[in-house]
């Protein structure tokens, strides 16, 4: 990590700060307002095809370059198994921005348009939740 | 924050930097194999009833105390419409883990009993989705 990233990075406590009652020890973020949480939960086609999953995969990797985007993290569902949970998706794209204007400009991003262009003909179902703040 | 505290915040960096392609300028978090998503949408029963959106916002706090949970974010459905988009929720419960394992004792410990017990009634539907890592 170079230096200046690290001074943004540090930058990142100064606001985390006034958020105490948010915070954990050795946190890795903290309650913000104003940030917005996009997770999308997708549904293969052919669920179970490796090289689907692997395309899938590569193209949110590219998708990941918009930026907007603050954080984001590819999964897939854990093996956890209660009536509560839903385990069918394939893929989970969770995204962090800065503001619902970030998220709204990642949407019309021709990344993203090239992203839906590619890989939408791999899924068939797509769920997704988009979070504020409620706790600030 | 203290001295201590920052050491630890630091001594994420250190994790994060092998994975260089997740990261991302200003990051607050990076891809990491072992890391768990648990991310709850609740449905209350008294839907847009502010007292008991109150009481399970409070009660989501109380359960952030949990000693294995890394991070938290307790939220809301934003205002975007799409046919894609689920915004039917009343709150949101995004937690992160280091691992498997501690997110398997978060189910059972005590102030995760005392909160099914205390804010159940509260809600008429919960679905939850548990994510590990998938592109690394």
């Amino acid at each position: 990590m170079k230096l200046s990233s690290r001074r943004r990075f540090l930058g990142n406590v100064a606001w985390a700060v006034p958020f105490a009652t948010s915070m954990k020890p050795n946190t890795i973020f903290a309650q913000k307002k104003g940030m917005f949480i996009h997770h999308v939960y997708f549904w293969l086609k052919n669920s179970g095809n490796k090289e689907d999953r692997a395309k899938l995969i590569e193209g949110l990797k590219k998708l990941s370059k918009v930026k907007t985007i603050k954080n984001f993290y590819i999964g897939q569902a854990a093996g956890t198994r209660r009536d509560v949970i839903d385990s069918s998706y394939d893929i989970s794209w969770l995204l962090f921005f800065d503001s619902a204007a970030d998220q709204d400009s990642y949407q019309t991003d021709p990344i993203h348009l090239k992203f839906i262009e590619e890989c939408s003909p791999l899924w068939t179902r797509v769920v997704v939740y988009d979070t504020i703040d409620a706790a600030t």
